[in-house]
């Protein structure tokens, strides 16, 4: 009885959702070759396909919702989600209890696995668009790190007029993703060097390179990995707002912020770009930013080593207080910009009674640091934040 | 009483296999981060695993065979395969008939999708194993092309010295992937640039360029896909040595292997190569090789421009007959290598009984060019048999 209670509210619902579903649904940018599903519709609603004839039950699993599909007599699951966020969103099937990737999608790294992905049209896409203007490498990039002991993999990116301005150097901006994610994410579903091609051509920002390493992988045979993992101790990274904003960072597993990390950026890192790329090797000259996670590593290798960098973004990862800045021996006088960003759901729902990072960072800002405030509008915790939050910086960086 | 029969034979089969499997699994070096399965086994076989509570039927879907998996009562299924190949593979799983990414394993495009790769230990890894040894760096490249109307992405290799020594001009091998692959292929499960770095790192190589475009996706505003895609009518990339081997590839959907692809090379590619980079813009320093459907193209573009490549080799994709040959002014005058390789595999289960590539070499190197018949031992149309072609073409280009 309770069973068919559930059923015709649930059919109820679907009738309810149905009869308001625009029919305009087009294959998502992120699609694999070829492949029709998933596809979005002009309400931000995704609608996945799958074949599986002998399933009992597929799902599409989004923003933390799991939404049951519905076979048609060829076998084949369709169903839709609830509208969603403009930009990038990790998702998977499940099917008869196993969470899987869509084979329709291509796949990303985050919530710490290779999963599914799907890119939700965007008013502003057009910062992000691949363009026919002259195009910067990402490239792969292997080194070797003493403090890890083992062959470490970054990405980075080099404006498209390094290659011509071959006595010309260059500022660098490290730039560190989050939690249950890797130096994938920005290369990827960042779209970092699409947003600095697009940015540059416009002349809305000096040509710089981007390093971006791998921040929880901070371990190998110099720096064993801890008994009980930092890795599976962490937040899996969700889509909706409810991440530390404020103040200082507490637990994540006992991962020290400015610990493994920023011993590899000091000794490894920061030496090989410098080495080996044509690089203006000053602080004033080095910027550090992160989201989430690697906004927290921002945060607290720019307090432990105020000298490293003049100009450090934090995107929905915290902020700096004027408290800590003035108990930051040198921070004041080599700092150029400190930038804080967050998506505006970030801000309506602030995790556990976080202090509000604005007046914080309104705060620091009147008492003399050159400080932006910016909030991605009707976003979450999530890539479009983030992505807009790049957008934003890069146009103030090394000015 | 049927059903009841088959049942019996497929517990005795498992059986029997069973008491022969060396429980020795460990994981693959393929697997995401922190992922126990797939694991493989001395015998090289492939034992997957995944939680799929609810289903009915989960298989085990690799190199052509799909293999029962069995649940215990946790709802976690489990399966080997037979004994595989050394080296990558291609495959799937398959949850109640729906054919899905493990999503224990890193992701590869082949097999015309992105979907799940694992590598199987091999005596001679070492060629392709990550060293601490000098790096270069494989790029990710973005150029318009006026051919298609696009903004094209390849993959190029600059070599570790490249950035130290700034005045000196590199020979560059132009790479491709088969069908149903992409540039991908060679960047990622081809290992080139792991591949090359040890190879000049041990001094067998000398330091070239290698870029790795797209070859199927020839389409875009200009050169508008057909009808009929190419792409739906190639025959899916198994890893069996079922493959045209010997004289003139035949259908493959009417694409036309020296068409487009080879006006992308000559009007944009190779242009923007030598615009871009330090290169020796040159023939005598041009190479083209490529695998299966990539070698029919370096065969078919080799033949219809001779003056474009001095080096060619074909890895499971055809051979250059002398008949070929002298009917191609020019070709004997410029050409300095002609590299033919096969997986032994392949050689044993000829194809529709093609013509012995073999002898047809052979008589090649007779008539006066220089000429080498690779065969990579016991395997078949698969990685292993490329990235071995690879390194052994490699150790002969420029010299």
């Amino acid at each position: 009885m309770k069973k068919f209670a559930i059923s015709t509210l649930l059919l109820l619902a679907a009738l309810t959702l149905s009869a308001q579903v625009r029919e305009d649904f087009k294959p998502a940018s992120t699609n694999q070759p070829g492949h029709q599903y998933p596809m979005v519709n002009s309400q931000r609603m995704v609608r996945a396909q799958i074949s599986a004839p002998d399933a009992k039950s597929v799902k599409l699993d989004i923003g933390g919702v799991k939404y049951e599909m519905v076979k048609n007599s060829e076998g084949v699951w369709t169903g839709d989600s609830a509208p969603q966020d403009e930009g990038f969103h990790y998702y998977q099937l499940e099917i008869d209890g196993a969470s899987v990737p869509d084979p329709g999608s291509l796949y990303y790294y985050g919530a710490s696995r290779w999963g599914s992905g799907i890119d939700v049209p965007a008013a502003d896409e057009d910062f992000y668009a691949l363009k026919n203007v002259p195009h910067g490498e990402t490239s792969e990039v292997y080194y070797y790190s003493s403090v890890t002991g083992s062959v470490r993999h970054c990405y980075i990116y080099t404006p498209a007029e390094y290659k011509k301005n071959t006595n010309k150097k260059y500022p660098v901006l490290y730039l560190q993703h989050g939690g249950g994610e890797s130096e994938h994410g920005w290369a990827q579903q960042g779209r970092t060097g699409i947003i600095l091609d697009n940015l540059i051509a416009e002349g809305k920002a000096v040509p710089f390179i981007v390093v971006m390493d791998n921040g929880s992988d901070v371990y190998g045979p110099n720096n064993p990995r801890p008994e009980r993992p930092a890795q599976g101790q962490r937040p899996p990274q969700g889509q909706q707002g409810q991440r530390p904003q404020g103040g200082r960072p507490g637990g994540f597993g006992g991962f020290d912020f400015a610990g493994p990390f920023r011993t590899i950026l000091e000794k490894d890192l920061i030496p090989m770009v410098e080495a080996n790329y044509r690089v203006i090797g000053d602080a004033q000259h080095r910027a550090m930013a992160g989201l989430s996670m690697g906004g927290m590593q921002t945060h607290a290798i720019a307090l432990a080593n105020p000298k490293l960098f003049s100009w450090v973004g934090i995107f929905s990862g915290g902020v700096f207080s004027k408290e800590e800045v003035d108990q930051t021996p040198g921070f004041r006088e080599n700092n150029k910009l400190v930038f804080i960003s967050f998506g505006s759901r970030e801000l309506q729902n602030r995790f556990g009674g976080a202090a509000d990072p604005k007046p914080i960072t309104e705060e620091l800002g009147k008492s003399g640091m050159n400080t932006v405030f910016y909030v991605s509008p009707d976003t979450a915790h999530e890539w479009q934040s983030w992505r807009r939050a790049l957008y934003q910086f890069a146009q103030k960086l090394f000015k």
